[in-house]
């Protein structure tokens, strides 16, 4: 059988082969079409695929079983119209956890350590004396150092448990909320029924909530009220889960110390938009993720799960 | 005896007392004068003094025997004419390791991620979309990321321990230059013969050097072209230790990835200096530190040391 991976990114195929009765083909997932002899292709591995891509494949590869898709969330390929009563869907959940941890802690460092202000002044050729010199040390009603700052993680899943080593090493207070509550790796996890408890307590609300109906503006007007004049909110899931118009307000009016955002509700965040200009708003243009790690042990454990016919991972 | 302490920073008083022959006072750091009755204090510690403050203090504290700075280089008390044959000095190194280090991962996140370059896009109201969306992970000849950076620590003190383990780990691989080579927490630290060596297998060149004259220009023109043309150099030491035009002509022409400055040669650096606009530069206004965290116990086990005439910490 085939397996088709994509020329997108650099894939080993000697770390993914060794399968016998499987022959690995690289296909070009920018072009609008497949060529004819991968259209019997039963594996399909996608990543940064072009629209028109995935629509050829999924009206043409008509014995395709299964896609890999590198991405955290394949919206791409859920919009492509395959028949998922036939074609299982696994997600790249975990090639990204490493390096959206570390641009969320840069993100928290550049609110903390205001490198985006100190950018403004460096542009206009000023020195930006105040951010420098002698400071104050943990003030408290101030997000000016990780360092006993209290860092609220909603939705904890593996790019939290990756993440949060970081912040704790840094001397940060980390708590969780998730669907499902508990004690994971050390940290607290609650529900969001705690959130009116759990905001007012926040210096730093990281967001890494996935794109669906149920997370729509999960970050309100009401909940925004809730977090202290200083708190930051970080935004590294998906931009649907923020309402834009409450947090432009909020940045405006000063109700919240700032927001650091690598998502938005529209991408690329459109020219003209209102929330280039908000203040203490650092925009991130959907950069955390998108160089997946790891892919072919990925690949090669679905498969051999697959051909053994057992339940693949990171099933959608 | 009278123990004179700063209100430049918030000292908790209660945390210092207990030596029944010694009074603990007040004294206003930024005023150009001290209290008559406070001229025969024997120990002063000192924070953010104002020139004419330290230099006060050296003509009138004619029984001072010793003096505790809270700074990691007291250049302004040895430059304010103190009888150090009289006088001891001890310094805050060790109070300024853990802000520092946080203050440079940061950095070394800014750099790698261009969260200045996204800023510059912000401003000028554009999605700055090549540093975003499907990336390479980790392609050689470019410093993108921490995971598998070669990170190069010059002046590898208690800061560089105390940032070292940030840096493994996001993946980094971290060696040392000092005066004395050897193994010191796991890491290799060389000697400075092996520069020549080193500078080339460097992704990122982070410079903790202090500021004498042994030091000055240490980083040079010669040296610069040794690095690699992605390589970024990361200053939070002493101005003096880096070359400052050889800096510069290596942004413009492109020897170097680029440089985030937290000292300069003069601060604050003069309105005007090219260095404002010097391609790929970071500037961030000595703000790095100037938080000292833990002075009291520093003083309370000095103050012991005093008292039973035992050697000093942080002798200098």
């Amino acid at each position: 059988m085939k397996l088709l991976y994509p020329t997108t990114l650099r894939l080993d195929p000697a770390l993914i082969s060794g399968f016998p009765t499987v022959t690995l083909h690289a296909y070009d997932a920018k072009a609008p079409t497949l060529p004819a002899d991968l259209l019997d292709a039963e594996i399909l591995v996608t990543w940064a695929n072009s629209p028109a891509n995935l629509s050829f494949a999924a009206k043409n590869l008509h014995q395709l079983r299964w896609i890999q898709s590198l991405a955290a969330g394949p919206n791409d390929v859920l919009a492509a119209g395959f028949d998922t009563s036939r074609v299982q869907v696994t997600t790249g959940s975990g090639l990204h956890d490493r390096t959206v941890a570390e641009h969320t802690l840069g993100l928290l460092l550049n609110a903390a350590r205001r490198f985006y202000e100190m950018r403004d002044y460096q542009l206009r050729g000023q020195w930006p004396g105040h951010l420098g010199g002698p400071q104050p040390d943990r003030e408290p009603g101030t997000f000016r150092t990780l360092r006993d700052a209290r860092v609220l993680i909603w939705g904890f899943g593996n790019i939290a448990k990756c993440l949060t080593p970081h912040l704790t090493g840094l001397g940060a207070t980390v708590r969780g909320v998730a669907r499902s509550p508990g004690v994971r790796g050390g940290i607290e996890v609650f529900s969001e029924d705690s959130l009116p408890r759990l905001l007012p307590e926040t210096d730093a609300l990281v967001m890494i909530l996935p794109g669906d109906a149920s997370t729509r503006h999960a970050l309100n007007a009401e909940r925004l009220r809730l977090l202290p004049k200083h708190a930051w909110v970080v935004n590294v899931g998906r931009g649907s889960s923020v309402d834009e118009d409450a947090l432009f307000d909020a940045l405006e009016k000063g109700e919240i110390g700032g927001a650091a955002l690598d998502v938005f509700e529209q991408e690329p965040l459109p020219e003209g938009n209102k929330l280039y200009g908000a203040k203490n708003l650092i925009l991130s243009p959907h950069a955390a993720g998108g160089r997946p790690q790891g892919a072919e042990e990925l690949i090669v454990d679905n498969l051999r799960r697959f051909l053994a016919q057992q339940d693949l991972r990171n099933k959608l």
